[in-house]
Parts: structure tokens; C-alpha cells; sequence
């Protein structure tokens, strides 16, 4: 499967991080994902133009993880992104990635919700037959998470895998997926840069289920408005 | 209620449709709407600019018939739609607006689908209980109308009202309903510039119904990422 | 509107109810409902024969609350809902209702949740723009309530309108909605019987907003296979 | 994987089908799924015992197929078939199955449709990204098949896989499926017994992809009300 994971980069050039993720977030979910059946490409801001329709044709899924600068990804990026899951291409985004442009671009809804600083999280699986909740008991627990609460204002997802439940007394529909176009879309919000989440054996079985998940089935050369095919009733 | 009524207006000035509409596409449908309840904004291409955040702030359901000039339509125009929807405000698509900018960022897929020129169209009631089919029998006709067929690509609609058949062998999901942030969405197909369509008595019932339907309930005057206010657990 | 109270009335004839009940749930619930428009029918286990297919026919809503007594309720009796539901009259099953035998028919799932007796709730709107959810505040809190938790077994739903949060660490999608046939569904989980949950304020206007929202647009009087009434293509 | 294919055995006894299907539908349906991965089990209404919980319980997908005599398999077996789905069993209802007691009892709905005897079909594909389309064109051709036309009374579907156009002028959601507990649910409309329909390459193609599509991911031994594993707020 070919991957990109595209991590802004900017939390993980600062000092305090390095004791949390040393090889950065990127670094952290190409540990996850590493495999021999695996190819992956690491994309950060500093080279964030190398997002290009070319890459995505043949990618297969793609993460992103962002936070401090969604307005500095191009509109452009975010329009080859977009496209390229219309077309087929699997799309997982990654805690604060809901306010990400490409996700905005994807859902059309503001993405906006609660928040507050660390709390603790429960994570409740609410679709036990999904894909993505294969393997995993019926909750498990962050000791430490950014809480994200509701009201979560996206579409009315195709599933709520998971569900959080946070000790300040919120709650937040934390794992839902979509549909646009032939491109399967996962959204997931734990991963707060300033806790190991991505350490998490749960958590990163979730991530290889969603990107296995995601991988596309079919895939489109070009979004277009075709004439019919259909030539009139059908002939016996 | 508050109407806007947008209509490019390009097919309009045309000689030939002077026999079709005579008042144009938005005098049609402000015949449709006309009442003492409502107030009525026509705006085309032409003032295209007067589509503001303020208008748009006291407006409870606009309509948008577009064709020729998507391009036209300045993308600022789309984001000031596109926001008063998740704001609350109801949209109803009509027609080739399924390619129009404020429908394709609310939905964010490609919108494409299948058409052929002239042919005849039976409408099938799909959603027997919803507000858009009240008063509608089973099936109704229409002699002359702009095939447009599946595969179309859109998100999984709340409900589809409406399905087409088409005498050439195509069929269609024709009247979709969709929710992004608080406001409601409509899209219908039926509706080309050639034919008299919103002369149809059922045509008619549909738009006023689906009017109805798509006004607020609760509108938000920003769209923000708040703080929690949900401090701990419940107090007894 | 012609309103059917359903509440088995086991537990209020128990002498502890009457300091929570003192006309019991079904007294409750009748003067949330009470208003010159509405005319309400109380049933309870011990005239459970009076649901018959002629009353239902001429009902508009029917509510549901039973907990100790399902397997008391004749067969023939959750079949004659059912169908009345499928045929257009609206359906709102209330707290332990979850397990009753008509809401597990129209559902076609087990219903079963976790639980454990008293903790708090808060409870949170999930579905902002959705008629059962108008003016009610983001969210709302009940110091003693019975906790209903998932993975609760229920199809998705069509809306989630209201979520569950409880001290205890589980959380609920405590306010959904379905659609079979021509009915309309509300299964509503606060309303424990040794708490005065229908005294509050924001659960009483939960009730009026879902027997509003719940009532037919449209109404058969018979559930069946016809033959086709398309004779063949459109003709012009 | 452990099939049971379950064919009401009605028709084929007839001497006029020996032409269609010389080794019965339920022949045809064996053939398209033979393979050294699957093992087979075959029952008719003669032996409709067998289904039993036990059997149920190491069967990974079911697929059913009846017509003239639903009255005659026994309300227990329904209960069982309904049992065995909700605890993750997949389950394949073919054809005039859309009125059999499992499928009617998993949906809730009287599943009543419109019907004409012979015409010819064109099944689109309407959502090709879902696994059960894998492999298909956009659309193809059934010259002789049953008319089944909306309204469909099934509840929403999670997905709409095919529709199917008709010459006679009517529309059909053809390929739907649904999820009712752990276990996944795709109902199938074209199988007429007077017509070599289970033949077609591109049937036989689906019933494949609906089977292995539907196969369990995770299963449970019994459907209960436990009490809550979740003891409190989330330790640090």
C-alpha cells in the first residue's frame, strides 16, 4: 500500500516535544504503519508542496495530522487533496485535523466544537461490527487528552465507531467515517501532541484498521459529466 | 418568511425562452412563492454582489438556479452562502445548480452525473412521509424534461425524496435532502430552461413544500470553537 | 391530536411511587400532553386488550412505558402497534421501553444495553436543528437518573438527537429517532420510575416537541402488494 | 466459510422449471458459491428444522430464498434465523424473500412493494465504491425479469448499492443493505424462478461479493443486558 503522511511539523521542532515524540508525530505513525507491504512518504510543511495529483494517483490512503497552521496549506493542496478522494483515495484525519482545510473542504460543515486542555478520556466502541473497531474491547481509557466535546458540528457521519467520554463531564462522537465521491474518509480525535497517544496500543490499532479500511476498491481517472450510455429501453 | 431567489439570469435573456418564461426562471418561481407571508429578493448574475453576509443573516431560505455562469459566481459569494447554511439558513439547489459553487463546498463531492438532451421523466415518491411529499401522488410526469442519470456523485443524502425515471433507460435520485451544520439543503432535479417545468402543478407543490421544510428552526450568529462549560461531573 | 398513553402501571400501585408519582408515570405524562387540542386514552397492563386496530387507527401518537411486565403484553397486541406504525401513527417509547415488544419489533434488534441503578446525568443535544430539540439549551442535567450505557443494540438510527453522559464513566445515545413505514419513531432513555424525570422542565418539553414531531403527514389503511400502476414509458 | 443456503424448494418440484434451473435455485445458488474455502449446507421447506440455533451458530452467511409458502416456516425459526443475525451472522435475502418472516422481523417494516409480471430490467450500480459492487460495470441488462417498483417499504438502507430501471416505467432500490446487531444484512432483488437470472455472470458476481461482504467480523454467543464495567471517572 502506497501511504503519505502528512504532519505539519511545527509542534515537533519545539524542545518539549522530543520527550514525548523524539522522531515527531510523522514519526510516530510511520512507526504504526511500517511494514514491508507498506510505502511511506512523509510530507511536512516545509514541504508541503509536494502534494501534488501526481503523488495522490498513487497513494492509496493518506493521514493528516495539523493544528498551528491550516492557513498556511495552500488553497491549491487543499483542492488536490479533495479531488484526489473524490477520485478513490482513502483519507484519515487526525485529532485537530478537524479544522484542517482539506477535511472543511470534504465535509462542507464548520468542523467547529468544545474544548479543553488535558483531561482524561474514556473511548466507548459503538459500531463493535466496523472494520476499524476489529480487535478492540468494548472501551479502554486515555489517562491524558485534549478534550473535544460536543456539539461537533460535521454531516451525519455513515458510522460513529467510537464514542469519548471525558472526566469534565463531556462527550464527543471521537471516530466517524464518510463517504465522498469513491474516497472512504476516517476522522479521529485523539492525538494531542502533548501526550503519547499515538503510543497507545489501542490507538495504534485503530489507525492500521482505519488505513486498511480506507484503502480505495475502485478508482477514477478524472470527475467528469459524461453523456449516457444508455441507448433506450432495454432489448430483448 | 424571508425568500432570496438567485437566478443567473443568462438563458433568460434570450429570445426563444421568452416563450418558456416569460418573466424568466425567478419569476416562475417567485409566482410560486408569492404570498402575504412571504418577502421576496430576486437576484441574478448581474447583482450577484448583492449576496452579503447581512442579506443572508435575515434570510430564511434562498434558492439558486444556475447553469452557464457558475464560473461567474465569485467564490467569496460561495463562502457567504455556504456559511449562512451552516448558520442555519435553508438552500434549495435547483436544477444544473447541482454543479453551482455553494452546492458543491456544502457537499464536497464532484456533483457529476450522466444527461442527455430532451427526454420524458417520471417522478416516483420515494419518502412517502416526508414534508416535501405532502399533497403528491404516487408518480407524476413530466412530457419534456433534461435526462440526468446515475452514477450521481453526492454524500449519502438524509433522504431521498424523489427518484426519475427516464424513458432512454437511465435513472436518477431526484430530490435529495441533506443537513450541513444547522441549515437544511434541497437539491431537486426537474427544472430545465426549454420546458415549462415549474408551470407543473406538482412541480409547484414540490418548491413550496420544500420551502416550508428547509426554513430554520435555531440560527447561530457565529460559527466558533468555544470553550467547554461543562465543569466536572454532575453535582447532586 | 389523538394521544394513547401506554404505561403498564405495575410499579405505581407500589406505595414508595406515589411520593414520585402520585398519579402515576401515565398521570405524568398525561399533563405534560394536557391541552384543549389534545385528547388523550390511558391504557394500562390491566386494560392492555383496549389497543385494538380500530382505536390506533384513529391515533395520532401513541407513547410507551413499561419495565416489569413486557412479556405481559400479548403478542397480538405488539402486532397491532407495529402495524398501525407502519401504516403512519407515530411512536414514542420511553426509558425501559427499550425492551418492550413492539419497539424490538419495529427494530428488529435485541435492545440490549448496559446499566446500573442510580448515578447523574447530562444530557446533551446532539441533533441542534432538529424539531425534538427546539429551544432546549446545549445541555441539560438530571441528578438522579437511572444509567443506560452502550454498546446499546439498536439499527442506526436516523437522527441522534440527544447523547447520555453519566458520572459513572458511560455514555448513551439517549434520543434517536426511526422511521418504519409511514411512522415516526422516538425512543427517549430518561424516565426511570424512582426519579420524578418527567417533572423536569427540559424532559417535559422533550415529550410535547417528540408527539409533535412524531405526528402522521400521512396515513394508509392498508399495508400491501399492489399491482403496478406504470403502464409503460411516458408518453408526450 | 460455512454457508447454509436456504431455498423454499416450492417451484423446482415443478416440471416447467426443470428447464430454468435443472438442479433448483438452490442448485444455482451452490454452484456460484462452490469453492474449496466453502462449505455448503442446503435446506428446504421439507427440512426447515434444521435450521437450528446450533447450526446458525458455526454458519457464517445465510442466504434465503422463498416465495409461495413463507406461512409454512415456523414463526421459531424465524426467531432463530433473526437471533443468529443480531448475533453477527450475515444473512442474504434473494428475490421474493423481501416478505419472508426473518427478513420482515430483522427490518420492522411490511416490506410491501409494487410487482408486474414480466419485463426486462437495467440494474445501475449506485454506490461503486461498496464492496458488493466490486468488479461491475456501470450498469447492465436483465432481459426478462419480475417488475418490483417503489414504493418499497423497507426502512432507510446504509447503503443503496443498485437501482433498477424497468421498460414498463418504474424504479426499484435493487441491492440494499443494512445491519441489524452485529450481523450484516444485503437484500437483492432480481432471482425471478421462471427466468435464468442466477446464470448471469453478473448476478452470480454479486451474490459472491454480498457473501463474502456479509461474513462476520466479529460474533457474540448471547444477547443480554449486563450491568456497566465502567467503575467511575478515568484514573491518572
Amino acid at each position: 500500500m502506497n501511504i503519505v503522511i502528512y504532519n505539519e511539523g511545527i509542534h515537533d521542532k519545539e524542545e518539549w516535544m522530543k520527550n514525548v515524540y523524539p522522531q515527531g508525530i510523522h514519526g510516530a505513525l510511520s512507526d504504526i504503519l511500517a511494514s514491508p507491504e507498506n510505502s511511506i512518504t512523509v510530507i511536512t510543511l516545509d514541504n508541503v508542496g509536494d502534494i501534488t495529483p501526481e503523488l495522490l494517483a498513487r497513494t492509496d490512503v493518506m493521514l493528516w495530522w495539523g493544528h498551528a497552521a491550516h492557513h498556511l496549506v495552500p488553497d491549491s493542496v487543499s483542492n488536490t487533496v479533495t479531488e484526489a478522494v473524490q477520485k478513490g483515495m482513502g483519507f484519515v484525519a487526525l485529532h485537530s485535523a478537524h479544522m484542517s482545510k482539506p477535511l472543511r473542504q470534504l465535509l462542507g460543515t464548520s468542523c467547529t466544537l468544545k474544548w479543553r486542555d488535558n483531561d482524561a478520556e474514556r473511548v466507548w466502541v459503538t459500531a463493535p461490527s466496523h472494520p476499524i473497531a476489529a480487535g478492540l474491547p468494548e472501551y479502554f481509557e486515555l489517562p491524558d487528552e485534549e478534550m473535544y466535546g460536543e456539539y461537533f458540528d460535521i454531516p451525519k457521519p455513515d458510522d460513529v465507531v467510537f464514542m469519548g467520554w471525558f472526566n469534565g463531564g463531556e462527550l464527543f462522537r471521537s471516530g466517524v467515517t464518510f463517504t465522498r465521491g469513491l474516497g472512504k474518509i476516517f476522522y479521529f480525535q485523539p492525538g494531542h501532541e502533548a501526550f503519547p497517544t499515538y503510543m497507545n496500543p489501542n490507538i495504534r490499532l485503530i489507525i492500521k484498521n482505519a488505513v486498511k479500511w480506507a484503502a480505495p476498491s475502485k478508482r477514477l481517472e478524472r470527475l467528469e459529466c459524461p453523456m449516457s450510455p444508455a441507448p433506450g429501453p432495454v432489448l430483448k
